[in-house]
């Protein structure tokens, strides 16, 4: 890859002209700008980090880049777990912190139009009262929308709505030219050439820089259930999501944790989880127009449910107990970092009959090469979230089995028809996985689409292709 | 555009080689391969024609013909109305008429997996009993799988379920150098690189050809109903609309019509309409597990929609019954057909509340140029299906009128912000307004995309870019 164009004094006088007090450089940048979650993947310094506050100034400051070559990487708030959003060329970040307006929520059209930097919780906040919803719902709610839709988020509601790429109905984008991009709209479908909103969502930044979103919304459901599912052992748990799944309930949500990571959960939040005596627990969501009309699927999965080996099936009614189980389920991804001094995370995403026998495998793995391996993650669709940590081992030989295990992991996803993330994207960490499991056709195909939409490489260098 | 290479004696003694007796050239390829449905788009003979069984085939004609180059349309059953599978630039014609399988049913994963050449009608037939439900419902039943990926088809059911890209979760397709490409399969989410399928949905074969598709099944709705619901005039009809859908029924269709059209199906069928005593029509469609779970949603609509402005409300509760109304809607583009010498169409979509507007305005356009035209359509998506009729006109007349109001069309439908196509796609009949809807940064972006996939250009020339 070539090299990028060091930032001089000229440069820095052009971006302190374009935005003063807005463009930081040197000491000033705050090393929060060097990293993603997972530090374990690296610092990399930025030479300047700006916040721009319009579209204008973010195609002003593309179209200089391009002209200077200058590598320039978007970032939202940085809560990614692949390096998708660290400079790993140096250069500028672009951090969208300034532009996080809720812009307009059309009750006509059940639409909400954003700008990137929008919080996911302040976003369902503002929600709140106007009886629409928005459904995605990854754990990290401090994630920014643009972030979500660069990466194409999931989260635990996927099994019944569906990812950020179903709600993502227009985009704003600034081209590496400073072309502004008008993408989609509020029209919820089309057949009008090739869908670029569809190729933006989940290019992470390498594409365009996402100025503006307009996402779909849908009626809030007005009640919700959560059931809490123990099972004697982790095999049974997870064998018995296919059945789940076709008993035509629609769920909105089913997520399988091993009772190590609750216990992880528990020390974390110092908070006991309602119950810990399995080995190995389901947990259900259902959404409905009232608690009445969701009585038909309770009753059907409760009478499912031992058939499948349930050891009992535990019903939140109450939002107290509904909290003590979701916020458990939310804080798995930092109680796991609090228990060891570094970890790595496979994001991976394999079909559904396969789970159980990945999941298993893993757990071999992990024995195998003697490092500790906690899972839990998506089981309605599949996403599983492993995570291996390295506890009381020295650097270089957590770095030799850190290797192994991923290597191993991947593998054994590629073999049962897996792909390498589910919803966390490739970033700079998983890209040689990546080209292993798409192969050198599919990888050099990306990059005929990267060198269409930005012919000099500026944007995001280093990451996906 | 560089001229393609016409077929000679060595080609054809390849293609006879390659396929013998499933290659046909000259005198031997029946007309029915130079147009679509729309025969008004103009009529294409094709230098040969080929019926390929095997993705190996596939792969073959398009490695040779990259080399040669020799110009390659591919076409499922020809149902189309963007003229998106006629060869206007001569060349070959591959046929997906005897890759027409149904490959597995994988009831783990609620997983399908055909060829391209399947008919839709075929495939909800082989699912029958299955317990599993296909939900993209077009309004052609004869058009293939590939075809509707193809084009992104939407149809009745995309209120509630989505259309063709929310289904398709793996695609084989062959690139023009002949390699095989497979993208995603039974995996329910990804975030794994730029989506290069959800780049072949909706490409009209101008990218690859798809030779096996994997789509998402869902566990059948057990139970539906209908209603019908008359209106005293068209505006009331479809002001109704976003009030019915952020009722939070999850309606399952809502489809607009005007009497005039159903007149048309009524002649055409020779069957009655339930009601024809009103000027406008909505109907209604409601999946769920049992007619008694349907019934709130039921007591909710018909208090609703009288304070609307509906005039009644009918409930289809038998199959005879639902058979007369959704046969008649199913006849519609049929029934317009054969009531006028030739017709075109316009199948924009536009944000849902600006549906009325659209509509009223296209009658307006209809009256100013006097010229009939009919609409009806996806009210729930805002994809709206405007016929005009050539009727009584002299051909030359009612091609300056056709042009004069197709114009008028596409320009309303852009001040709304509306797209250029909702589910029919570009094809070579739509590419001046696809270019005036997106402007040239967006088709240089899909002009590079298309380079990158077919260096060449030899896949569906005269297509979208």
């Amino acid at each position: 890859m070539k090299p990028f164009k060091c930032i001089d004094g000229a440069d820095i006088a052009f971006f302190e002209g374009l935005m003063p007090h807005r463009a930081f450089f040197g000491d000033k940048i705050s090393d929060d700008y060097a990293h993603d979650e997972m530090g374990e993947y690296g610092h990399f310094m930025p030479q300047a980090v700006l916040l721009p506050i319009s579209t204008e100034e973010v195609s002003a400051v593309l179209a200089y880049c391009n002209g200077q070559n200058i590598a320039v990487t978007t970032r939202g708030t940085g809560t990614g777990l692949c390096g998708g959003c660290v400079p790993v060329m140096g250069g500028i970040v672009i951090s969208m912190e300034k532009m996080s307006r809720m812009l307009e929520i059309d009750p006509q059209n059940m639409t909400a139009t954003v700008e990137p930097g929008l919080l996911l919780t302040d976003f369902s906040k503002t929600l709140e009262g106007t009886g629409l919803f928005y459904p995605p719902d990854p754990g990290e709610k401090t994630a920014t929308m643009g972030g979500n839709s660069a990466t194409n988020a999931g989260g635990m509601r996927a099994v019944r709505y569906g990812v950020t790429r179903d709600y993502v109905l227009g985009l704003e984008a600034v081209l590496a030219s400073g072309q502004v991009l008008n993408l989609g709209g509020k029209t919820v479908k089309t057949s009008s050439g090739y869908s670029l909103l569809n190729l933006l969502i989940g290019s992470e930044g390498t594409l365009a820089v996402i100025t503006k979103l307009t996402v779909k919304l849908i009626p809030e459901p007005k009640a919700n259930l959560s059931l809490l599912i123990p099972f004697d052992n982790l095999d049974r748990c997870i064998e018995a999501v296919p059945a789940i799944l076709r008993c035509e309930c629609e769920l909105t949500a089913i997520e399988f944790m091993e009772r190590e990571v609750i216990a992880c959960a528990e020390a974390y939040l110092g908070k006991k989880f309602p119950d810990n005596t399995a080995d190995a627990y389901l947990l259900i969501r259902l959404d409905g127009t009232s608690v009445e009309a969701l009585q038909p699927s309770i009753d059907v999965l409760t009478k499912l449910l031992p058939t499948l080996g349930a050891a009992d099936v535990l019903l939140a009614d109450t939002d107290e107990r509904k909290d003590s189980i979701w916020n458990a389920r939310g804080a798995f991804l930092e109680a796991i970092k609090s228990s060891t001094p570094a970890m790595d995370e496979c994001d991976v995403v394999v079909p559904r009959d396969k789970i159980a026998v990945f999941v298993k495998r893993s757990i071999q793995i992990g024995k195998e090469l003697d490092v500790r391996i906690c899972s839990f993650g998506h089981a309605g669709d599949g996403n599983l979230h492993i995570y291996i940590c390295q506890d009381a081992l020295p650097a270089d030989e957590w770095e030799r089995r850190r290797a192994l295990v991923m290597d191993a992991l991947y593998l054994e996803a590629q073999k049962v028809n897996g792909q390498v993330s589910g919803e966390h994207g490739i970033g700079h960490a998983k890209r040689d996985f990546l080209l292993q499991s798409l192969g050198e056709t599919q990888i050099a195909l990306m990059g005929g689409i990267k060198n269409t939409f930005d012919p000099m490489g500026i944007l995001n260098p280093g990451k996906i292709v």
